[in-house]
């Protein structure tokens, strides 16, 4: 780690490998023997081609991508795919109607979008409890004739994530992923569309990654602009326009440093272990409470608070001054928020703990 | 210039400042003393804010933007704006109407989406000659109740610029600016909205700026998505969501390098020049001519043909050996183009024209 980097929490933007910073930064004047930056490339260049090209090559095994679906590097972030989901999947099965679980702030704005277009009904929140758990889905009544299923897999302002996910039968999954992808192994088959802004677990803000099912591509309402339909950026290999060039190339070595790594399920018993520094941690403070309900903790975003504002302000401002940067949770909800996110070393997450046992002993 | 630079004479992504690539180069890793990349930072940091604010600000300085318009860093290019801009403007005066010029591809595929959406009027048309001029507008019929007037103000594939502006009375002229935005002073108050992709005079790709008169904001049609709406990036200052921190970065030190150097003004006479270096040679050149009509001449974009395919190719092919980049023309029309935009040095297009001269003597 270099000398002066900190551990950088933040939920999104958030840190990125420093392997991948420092390629980045070592090819940012010339790329190899090209005479010029990749921000600089024509993305119709045979040089940009083999970026993006490897770039889906890498998502694609990483992820075990099935050949029935097809990778999109757009923009917009996910909130542009709160549109752009029932824009294109709304006809899919032309019933207009798609049901959705209010797990967060997201899946809120995602339903209050789509409801602009379609007949969207809420089968399962937990917004009158805070968020502070998964809905209970199990006993929701799903319409089995909607276009569509909507999740938002791991909600990064609570904490909280689906570690099951509900037996759509033959109503397509839809699952905003942008604060867990490539976390740990996804069986992609069990989704018919995958979204996730870059900005969280991949690369930097710019660029989302959209993975759909080619049977759900080719339906959009005539009402989507043409840069919307996902068979417009389909058709053309994400390059209808100019695409978000930099921002790929960045995706691209995390893919490749995920790989060097041992993929997924490496990733994910890495992962493991640092949420479980912290969540054990947590589990016999007598300061600091994990408000979320245990079997759905996030293992990106951990959540935690004392139950005294003042004292969470106290807090997040010493672990600042100790080189433990935004820890302030969402403004929504106050409190802390580590999010922990791949790129994130064990050791950020170990001295983060270390610093709470010290203040809960200074403070207790 | 770096020993292993080229000469990146590509119409987009393109050339930008040595100085702005050197300058991102060596904060990559580190952003002065935050400890974390400019692409690691959330968007709500102090950090950033300052970063997004003084772009901002660096940009109204420049161009001299009056206090009635908005400045927005959004996502998609100038292909999302070909929608945005009538999903946003076609309801401004409630008539649901508005005349292009189609002065090329991109204004024809500016006019294709809006007709989608409304009752659009191409007034003037240099189609049929292959668009190698400016339409012929001063006898064209616009409709006064139009909601606004639509230009292409420079056409990257052709070489041709609108060297003056239609008056248009009280019906808002809207121009796509992406490839000769800050080449020159632009009197914005002329403009109800102009619209640029960064990726060609400004950043690298994934940032499309947006000046927009505040009158012309808030009037949305019902179908516009949230994040196709002026007003929401209006009214949080491009922050709905995640922006796209890096390339905004990035554009905020091509503006700091722009104003270091003289402004606008002082960026057209260099461009002036550069442009005059290319044209007087192909005036006078028996191999290669340049195919447009010369008062409509850009100053941006030159193109250029030997009539001949094979000799065009071969050009194309040495140039290259001669670290001579991307000079080859759009497939759509063939040819030569040499893109010099504001970061080509006028070294380059020295070079270039000694290689044509060259190229001249061995196969004229």
């Amino acid at each position: 780690m270099s000398m002066n980097r900190v551990y950088n929490f933040s939920a999104g933007p958030s840190t990125l490998p420093l392997p991948v910073l420092e390629k980045a930064q070592k090819d940012f004047v010339c790329y190899g023997d090209a005479g010029m930056s990749v921000t600089e490339m024509s993305h119709r260049s045979k040089m940009f081609e083999d970026i993006i090209q490897k770039a889906q090559a890498d998502l694609r095994t990483l992820m075990a991508i099935p050949d029935n679906y097809k990778v999109l590097f757009l923009q917009g972030g996910a909130s542009m795919q709160f549109a752009q989901v029932p824009l294109n999947l709304l006809s899919a099965y032309k019933s207009g109607k798609a049901d959705y679980i209010n797990s967060g702030n997201f899946a809120n704005l995602a339903i209050k979008e789509a409801q602009r277009y379609g007949d969207i009904k809420v089968v399962a929140s937990s917004r009158e409890d805070g968020y502070t758990h998964i809905p209970d889905w199990d006993e929701a009544e799903f319409r089995p004739d909607a276009d569509y299923f909507y999740i938002c897999q791991n909600n990064t302002i609570y904490g909280t994530r689906f570690t099951t996910l509900p037996n759509t039968g033959k109503v397509p999954l839809v699952a905003d992923m942008s604060s867990c992808i490539l976390s740990e192994p996804t069986d992609v088959s069990r989704y018919g569309l995958i979204l996730a802004g870059a900005q969280k677990n991949v690369a930097p803000a710019g660029v989302t990654i959209v993975i759909v099912r080619e049977d759900l591509i080719g339906h959009a309402l005539d009402i989507a602009p043409t840069m919307l339909k996902y068979d417009t950026m389909a058709a053309n290999d994400s390059m209808y326009n100019t695409p978000p060039c930099f921002g790929i190339y960045m995706a691209g070595l995390t893919f490749e440093w995920l790989l060097a790594n041992g993929g997924l399920a490496q990733m994910k018993e890495y992962n493991q272990r640092k949420a479980a520094v912290l969540y054990d941690y947590l589990d016999q403070s007598r300061l600091f409470k994990n408000p979320v309900r245990k079997q759905d903790r996030s293992m990106m975003n951990v959540t935690f608070v004392t139950g005294n504002a003042d004292l969470d302000k106290k807090f997040c401002k010493e672990a600042e001054a100790a080189g433990l940067m935004n820890i302030k949770g969402h403004r929504s909800v106050g409190g802390m928020r580590a999010s922990i996110y791949n790129a994130m070393p064990i050791e950020g997450v170990v001295k983060l703990t270390e610093f709470m046992e010290k203040f809960e002993k200074e403070n207790g």
